[in-house]
């Protein structure tokens, strides 16, 4: 038996999410599908972050186990030809037999994109938030400095979540503007449900003026969902990189 | 009975092409359900340029008379929300009753795109070629000179077609680098079937180092198909702008 660890990209378009689910497309269904074709056996993958539906990956990492012989690097050019074109592998290898994708992971990237122009926002439907409002950018990077480092993230995540402990450590946090283009890139030890969705939609609160910058020491302290920003729709946000 | 024109948007991704067709999704059947949807009238619209299957468009101009009294420039609001997310009208108003989208067009512009790196090219699967050769970009610079002007582009023409003539006027023809897309931006008075896409495929013929970029004049000389390269695909391929 031997782990092969993999890196996939994704369109999320088309898929209710990254895990699988009875009678719903998802990104892992076609995954075990695919290795199922190419090499008849039936494998259970283990993804680094399950991602919601619509939620996007440039850099996700899976895991499985299988007795079949194809060299490790081999995997990424036998498997893509298995897999519909909105899923492909862009790198393999045998990994420790005890890898695992997620609670090996030292840190992930994630960025949200924002299409701020009317022309051409059809094409960025499903890749990007529509949001043509005037924002003050600047603001948004002040408020951003202030959710880097060790803090309780309790208010930026879903309510109902199950987690043991709220504290997560941001290594950086930065808003790019490029072009037609505002894009959030965020890098943590690890993100609580719907952190990332709820930040940018706290960013854009304040980038409209209703909340000053500094609201997000206060947003913070409160460790309460209600005082942030409303989460903002899966189809801007990306998984983009996991660090072993 | 008055006429309007508007400036259509659409990702041709799901679509064959402008033209209405029998049992097939087209651009053209889905403008004229909405139409009728709106107002209960069956209109025939006409177009400033058919676009194959899969061809999008960042500004289609079509114009349709009706006898409903919603103003010129409300035209766009109101058919929007019964248009699909794919196909958006951006611009609307009342027209010359005997504008006509394509006779009057003075030029049309097309971009045709090409993505040059693996990471993240399943993103661009529906908006541009993916081409990962090294090109020699110059060279193909120098070729885009060579099309400008007025000839007889019968070689850069889909055998077959039934054109009275040959000749057209190519105002500019530019082949622009950024980061990972390589874009060929070309206006001209008009444009034979799959000019644009012969046109790049030969461009990119020249860009391997296969032909030299005076291969170009020879070619428009044989007045022959098949001294051209081959028609890339049509997902690169927008019809960007048309002037009157």
């Amino acid at each position: 038996m031997t782990r092969i660890r993999m890196t996939v990209e994704y369109d999320g378009s088309r898929y209710h999410g990254f895990q699988i689910q009875h009678n719903a497309n998802t990104v892992q269904a076609e995954l075990e599908n695919g290795i199922k074709r190419l090499t008849g056996d039936q494998v259970s993958i283990i993804c680094a972050g399950r991602t919601d539906s619509g939620v996007h990956a440039l850099g996700q990492v899976i895991a499985f186990d299988t007795q079949t012989s194809i060299p490790g690097d081999k995997w990424q050019f036998a498997l893509n030809s298995f897999l519909p074109p909105d899923i492909q592998i862009i790198e393999s290898n045998e990994c420790h037999p005890h890898f695992h994708p997620r609670f090996d992971a030292l840190s992930k990237t994630y960025h949200y994109i924002i299409y701020r122009q009317n022309k051409g926002r059809i094409f960025y439907r499903n890749y990007a938030l529509h949001n043509t409002d005037s924002l003050d950018v600047p603001a948004m990077q002040t408020a951003c400095r202030l959710l880097e480092g060790r803090h309780n993230f309790k208010s930026f995540c879903a309510s109902g979540s199950s987690v043991k402990t709220f504290e997560r450590s941001v290594y950086g946090c930065n808003l790019v503007e490029e072009k037609a283009f505002l894009r959030l890139e965020i890098k943590a030890d690890g993100f609580l449900y719907n952190m990332v969705r709820i930040i940018m939609g706290t960013l854009l609160e304040i980038g409209r003026g209703n909340y000053q910058p500094e609201t997000i020491e206060e947003i913070i302290t409160a460790q309460d969902r209600s005082y942030a920003g409303p989460t903002v729709p899966p189809q801007g946000l990306y998984l983009v990189k996991v660090e072993y």
